[in-house]
């Protein structure tokens, strides 16, 4: 189990050469001003999900979506398997599912430094004084973490640097850091835009705070509070969120309030094991966030989606992708032996709050971002009472698919510990199979069970997970719905209840590729009706292969970058 | 998966009989005035924890210490395997080890109603005006639940009964509830002293609340305030807790302050499933209570370990016991069906605040309470750098273990991702295992795997746990110091870290008994001395068993019961 500072003693360090036009340092095994090429055909490789081209990748960074196109960079290490060697890596997408390759965007300013996470703003008005000719200048801030000769860990300082070309290139200011520090524990800057200035949380890490500041230049920061000692602390906060939010009418869907949020991370020592993401309700006056209660919510109950960051730029419901892995064995898993890459990133998830029934109260709802782009052929729908629903999907090119699971007219008096609605997947060649499944009655579990694979043995690796979704009658008959989707990805597994009350987030590690599923409903109660849909999903990443598997990603030049974006739509 | 409420409707209810002398409910298939013979041999029962004689038991209740006896009384069904038909059970230990069953304390009042859960007082003062001439009167307050005819849920009350004979036997108060109450989810009572009267804390549970009431004389009731919606949430909140707490010196161990403790179990739905218990830190001013800060601690790394009870009385630091299984699967555990009882609760803690280093904060360290009773022989000691210790206990008729292990001089700079000390035992029989084991470099994560046990299939028995126990230099030469003390008790594992600075509690159901044990230290740093000592255990129950191996409990008559406590001291 390593934690990354202590592997960048191994980190190589071999050359000292500058990229193009700024003075930053160059690994020569990094490649610069051309995406990495890539191939995204093996059997555990993600179809859907965004993963890096190869080498290592965890927090996404810097998102921020402008004219159409939501940017996603991401901690990347390009020349290892294992966290060390941070860069910013770059992808771009219009439809938040296919996802373009772009060249690395963040380089080390110097040696024995490392771009660490951050964020991107859109600078609309020139406030930072970079952009005198355009409104499109965008602004990305971030931690520089310096290194010591032995490997352990320098100051850590908040740095900015600006884009013209609509974040495909940086300059670095000359004039960084903008905020200073001693510490090695003061990282991870989030801003947003907050009436007439620029608001930044930003932890101290091992001291359990979220720091505020505020600008209204982006260069000069001012300390204005902080957010201390909330929720589960683990051993360290990390990549701290805050983000405006709609307040919906749990009934009819309408906007009836807005609300801040601030999300959380804390690794290791969460209540599973390793990294976790928490969140707080609260408002936030540009300088001060006040939590609405002392309660702890939690972002997904499994334990695979780390430090997701929302889109800046984003209108209506925020736009959030997180880092799909671990801490505990992001760094062990076997995609990188196999396949060269590890690590990917959760689906888009589209937010809002409600007050859900008594028994939930406040909650933020994840639902599962527009699937249209990705959806293939329809493979099965069916609506039953009690039964089942199998597809064999060995010949889906992808390997993926999406699930929905809609349960009308339960009468929840009558609903028993044996009503159940089950999600199977087995692989015949192996004989592996991952579980999950919903209770009807009782404590409303909704269950993930993925130790009947056996592709990874980790003692890190917990098998199952488990979350309570209590439902209740909503309709004027006294009877409750209740709904599952869920997207299987190769490699990754994602559920979403009830349209996103609860979300999990689970890694899969099969042996042999699962490609039989079973959905089924097992003495639900008179009167109950399951309507079952399964899709093939496309790969997004077929149609930019050329005829050797190898994707290129964008390698047009700088200045016609912007326009590069891949449209979406590959065939399955 | 069966929240308790569901499975009352499957309950008994056959007789109308009352108790002697009291006005109560008893189901004719429940004895009285005796305790219930019990066989303890079964290959899963523990042997150091206790366990009820027969059928199923969950949170600890009532738990006092008094005239040098502690006093465990239990929600028990003892005519059944799962929830329902709640009595309390009734278990008394000179040496917080070593338990004698004693009659069932509480009969339901009258049918339709349970004795849930609530808590003991000694009423030394005779402030309830029920002791007129004695300085050992005992009040229990606790809650009656009413259920309707259809199995729902009716009101639950707050109720008090009282005994002359030290807690042996109760008499019903003619004036029930001290608190009245139309909801069905109010519940849970715990009682303390606080200078000149009596605080209450008590679960609105659906509601998220935490009720504090005050009486002078155990009878009437004042609300004072709410301390509501702080930590994890869960679906509801269960059996909170409050308990005044020492501060010790991290390094001295001297009491520096005082500080309050409120635990609060919530289920379900807690990260790792099913039930979860947290602690707050604060100041209790006899009315209100307030935390020291908005973070949300646990009391377990694991999962088996909820509802937990500090004994009345205890002078220094509290004594706890908690009910060592978790809602989602405590009902279908094989000992059920293969031994004829479900659930032990866990050893007794003993418990003291501290603020440890940076990194960690303020923490309740819960040390296991000392061990000499029922320590046995000593199996192996050794003293050793890198390298191993292997035991084969197939002989130890308890076949239980004490181990600890200490390892001192750590350079921690030096200890890489590869320097562990494993604890695994096996059962060469069917080739399982029980994996634990500690990382000196990187997150210091401790985790326990259960997973290579075949002895439960359960979609909710997850199988592995884990902590981040950061440690840290502590000495004048710059190195550390760590620790484990484990006890292996047939079908459970407790382990305590740092002398109880995190606390692990795990069910394990193998096929075949454990009976080999290995202690391994490898790739620790030069300089690093590794002690480890392995113990058996002596069984608690083999010496209270008769020819038939038949335990009896205490079958005296009630005016001696309070001197026939066990001694311990039972041959292995």
């Amino acid at each position: 189990m390593l934690f990354p500072s202590l592997l960048l003693s191994a980190a190589a360090f071999a050359g000292t050469a500058a990229a193009q036009g700024v003075s930053t340092y160059v690994n020569p095994a990094v490649p610069t001003g051309t995406p990495i090429p890539a191939n995204y055909t093996g059997p555990l490789r993600p179809q859907v999900h965004y993963s890096p081209p190869t080498g290592f990748m965890n927090d996404p960074n810097g998102m921020f979506y402008l004219n159409g196109v939501f940017h996603l960079y991401y901690q990347y290490n390009p020349t290892g398997l294992g966290a060390g060697n941070q860069h910013w890596g770059h992808a771009t997408s219009k439809d938040g599912y296919t996802w373009g390759n772009q060249p690395i965007a963040l380089f080390p300013p110097e040696e024995k430094q490392y771009v660490f996470s951050g964020s991107v703003v859109v600078d609309a008005n020139n406030t930072s004084g970079f952009f005198p000719n355009q409104t499109n200048g965008v602004v990305a801030v971030f931690t520089l973490a310096r290194y010591n000769e032995d490997g352990s860990g320098g100051p850590q300082t908040q740095a900015i640097a600006y884009s013209h070309d609509e974040g495909y290139t940086f300059q670095y200011y000359d004039r960084n850091p903008v905020i200073n520090s001693t510490s090695s524990q003061f990282r991870d800057p989030k801003v947003i835009r907050y009436e007439d200035h620029w608001a930044m949380v930003v932890a101290y890490s091992q001291e359990f705070v979220v720091g505020i500041f505020t600008s209204t230049d982006l260069k000069q920061w001012t300390w204005a509070s902080n957010f201390t000692n909330h929720g589960l602390l683990g051993a360290q906060y990390e990549c701290p969120n805050i983000v405006k939010m709609p307040v919906r009418d749990r009934d009819s869907g309408a906007v009836v309030d807005e609300k801040y949020v601030i999300t959380l991370s804390a690794q290791p020592g969460a209540p599973l094991g390793g990294s976790i993401t928490q969140y707080f309700i609260g408002d936030f006056n540009g300088t001060h966030f006040s939590t609405l209660d002392a309660a702890t919510r939690l972002t997904d109950f499994a334990k695979d989606n780390y430090a997701a960051q929302f889109f800046y730029g984003v209108e209506g419901n925020p736009i959030s992708i997180g880092w799909a892995s671990n801490w505990q064995y992001a760094q062990q898993v076997p995609t990188g032996n196999n396949e060269g890459w590890r690590s990917a990133m959760t689906l888009p998830r589209a937010s809002y709050l409600t007050k859900a029934a008594p028994r939930i109260g406040w909650t933020m709802v994840d639902e599962i971002y527009d699937t249209a782009p990705i959806l293939g052929e329809s493979l099965a729908t069916k609506t039953m009472g009690n039964g089942s629903v199998t597809v064999d999907y060995a010949d889906v090119a992808s390997n993926a698919l999406y699930i929905e699971a809609n349960v009308t007219g339960i009468d929840v008096a009558k609903a028993t510990a044996f009503s159940t609605l089950n999600l199977t997947f087995t692989s015949p060649a192996s004989g592996e199979s991952l579980r999950s499944g919903f209770y009807f009655g009782g404590d409303n579990p909704f269950f993930v069970d993925r130790g009947q694979l056996r592709g990874f043995d980790n003692v890190f690796f917990t098998d199952k997970f488990s979350v309570a979704d209590v439902y209740y009658d909503s309709s004027a008959d006294k009877t409750a719905s209740w709904r599952v989707q869920a997207v299987i990805d190769r490699s990754m597994y994602e559920v979403f209840l009830d349209g996103g009350r609860h979300a999990g987030t689970v890694l899969l590690y099969p042996t042999q590729p699962l490609t039989m599923v079973n959905v089924a409903a097992r003495d639900l109660p008179a009167g109950a009706r399951v309507s079952v849909a399964v899709w093939s999903l496309k790969s997004t990443w077929a149609g930019q292969a050329d005829e050797q598997g190898t994707v290129l990603g964008n390698v047009t030049t700088t200045t016609s970058k912007r326009h590069m974006v891949y449209e979406g739509g590959f065939s399955t």
